[in-house]
């Protein structure tokens, strides 16, 4: 038997147990959580065949009655001696996908992030559409194309505006989006939209999101039915997802809203979510950006991608696009802190801009846990290879 | 043992032989194919569990050399006498869906749809965004609201431009879009485009599609976006998957592409196809949009949404976009037929703009087979019911 050493401090302590799921040379695939530096396998801990699955999908599907008393049941588990089978130090492990992507939606939740982008690629026009603040702006993206953190980037080639013709090549302009995307545990039927007050008997947990963007291939294909190739390449997630349970003391209201909402936007209780973001490029963080000043929360996205009465499944993932705050250097894409390249930054001594071949780029987050902790999330780590 | 009667001009002979998924009172769901007005139980038939399966993915993942197999033998199969326990007449079964969809992407590849559109949607620009003629313009859709035809289509709610601010309520211009669909058999991985000359290899059959759209949520939501709400509570397609190795007849060229594609969007053998689709609408045919109209080719739609390196699966679904040919009655659209509502057409005798509750559409095509002979497509037929 084994009792995990949980020092006080620790982002994965258990106030957060987030789960994920990892291999061994001895074990395939399955779902563990994390407590400080060790996952705890669950199969073997609990005794419950749901977690020798590859994903974290069919326990998800259970609902949030399960997740509730699968929550406590592990805190019961750790907090105690763990059977020595079921303990693994997270140096010696695999870490996977940790859920299934049904579909993934990315919506566009900064009004920084939204201003910014609306200056630099229509300068002669209003950054924020009149649409902006009266509904989430989202776009489904490539489910088939999301990776785990720690997948090799290779650097999309595609068409980028020229002269009098386009040109085909290489992207110039990659960047990063930083994100925080949140997992759908049980889905809904077609036809009946999920309110904004359902959020948490819906959604299972958050993870981190980088969405991968080619800003020249973007610029030259997204008009007028949006981005595809500029963004379809890849799209990072964190290993661990954290669930909604650990975050209660991270809620917040959103910033003001006005015009007021519709009524279907409109929630009882806030899930504006007071998580700090930090970007690592070749290790020196360059920005920190603050997801408590999102315009929109997960909960109105989630009533506004259903309103119309989609369905929507298991692992469902919706990301809330950048997250970009006030100041310069809270902004989570390269576009927006170097002003399109215009104004660039200084990593390990050098002026950057946007992405070069080798770079690495690692997302991290904390939010409040119970009585002064943190809650940590898993980093979401890629580097770039060079175009094929 | 039953030999099978085919009637010489029947558009479901030995030359088509399509796909599907059905399922009898006394077996679950599992794949056969579609012979004349009977349906082949192919687990039975041909004694093979892959088609035990309640979808074609594990059929189709099998690759190439097994589609050309199993049709070799299942042309043999039903030339011959088959066993009754493989037999169903195809009114005494129930069709599901024929596959798993993993990703759904939609292009916009007839010039006269993307022309029409343009004209409608931004009157004041040029019709044909610049980079229309360089690349078949795309974009991801909702792969769980994908639904087989037959299944009744709950008119949707949503924000609608209002004259101040907007208005929520239920969807005033609903819409269809006659499309035609490709069915990904083998996938691609991550950071390896396909060629277009790889597209028979890769793309097992063709599935008619209704992507239904809310005009007035679509008018609204789209910038900068792209159509979000607007389509993604639903997206018929047919239950019957048409083999592309039944439409060797049907193959043609595109239409003149000037300026000639980039390099990766040529292809060696053209991949346009000669389908004749026809839109009823309460019974009485509106439109008949030729196929071979279409600017952009499938081969050239599949090389396009993986050039960027994004990896494809088993399962993903591409359609063309709306079929609109240079007649009015050939546009595939209500938006385009009845130019935005303006131009009611006559459909049993009143006049008729956009979809009201109860009414169903019906699309239909045929493409010719060998030596004179047509091969039909299934039907995609939906019902609209009242909004909730």
């Amino acid at each position: 038997m084994t009792r995990i050493a949980i020092p006080e401090d620790s982002p994965f302590g258990l106030a957060n147990l987030p789960y994920g799921v990892f291999s061994t040379p001895g074990t395939a695939p399955r779902v563990g959580v994390r407590v400080a530096d060790s996952v705890v396998d669950l199969a073997a801990g609990l005794g419950d065949d749901v977690f020798a699955a590859p994903s974290l999908n069919p326990f998800m599907a259970q609902g949030h009655a399960r997740w509730v008393e699968v929550r406590e049941r592990v805190l019961d588990l750790v907090s105690e001696d763990v059977p020595d089978d079921a303990v693994h130090p997270l140096d010696a492990v695999t870490l996977h996908m940790p859920f299934e992507v049904a579909d993934y939606v990315d919506f566009y939740a900064s009004e920084h992030h939204a201003s910014n982008l609306g200056r630099l690629f229509r300068p002669d026009s209003e950054p924020l559409m009149p649409n902006w603040k009266h509904l989430p702006v989202g776009y489904h993206g490539r489910a088939g194309t999301v990776v785990p953190s720690g997948t090799d980037i290779v650097r999309p080639s595609g068409q980028r505006k020229g002269e009098s013709a386009p040109t085909f090549g290489e992207s110039r302009r990659l960047d990063i989006e930083a994100e925080v995307g949140f997992v759908v545990g049980t889905g809904s039927a077609l036809g009946e939209p999920v309110s904004a007050d359902d959020f948490d008997e819906r959604v299972f947990g958050v993870v981190l999101v980088n969405d991968w963007s080619a800003r020249d291939i973007q610029a030259w294909e997204y008009v007028p039915l949006g981005p595809f190739l500029g963004k379809s390449f890849a799209t990072s997630v964190s290993h661990w997802v954290v669930p909604l349970l650990a975050l209660e003391a991270a809620r917040v209201a959103t910033p003001p809203q006005d015009p007021e909402p519709l009524p279907y936007l409109r929630e009882k209780n806030p899930w504006g979510l007071d998580l700090d973001l930090a970007v690592s490029w070749n290790g020196q963080v360059v920005s920190r950006p603050p997801y408590r000043e999102m315009y929109w929360s997960p909960a109105q996205m989630l009533a506004h991608m259903t309103v119309n009465g989609a369905s929507s499944r298991t692992g469902d993932l919706f990301a809330s696009g950048t997250v970009s705050g006030p100041a310069k250097d809270q902004r989570g894409a390269f576009i927006e802190l170097t002003w399109g390249g215009k104004e660039p930054v200084t990593v390990n001594g050098g002026p950057r801009t946007f992405l070069e071949d080798g770079d690495e780029v690692s997302i991290t987050a904390t939010a409040p846990g119970p009585s002064g902790t943190r809650i940590g999330f898993g980093d979401v780590t890629g580097r770039i290879l060079p175009a094929r």
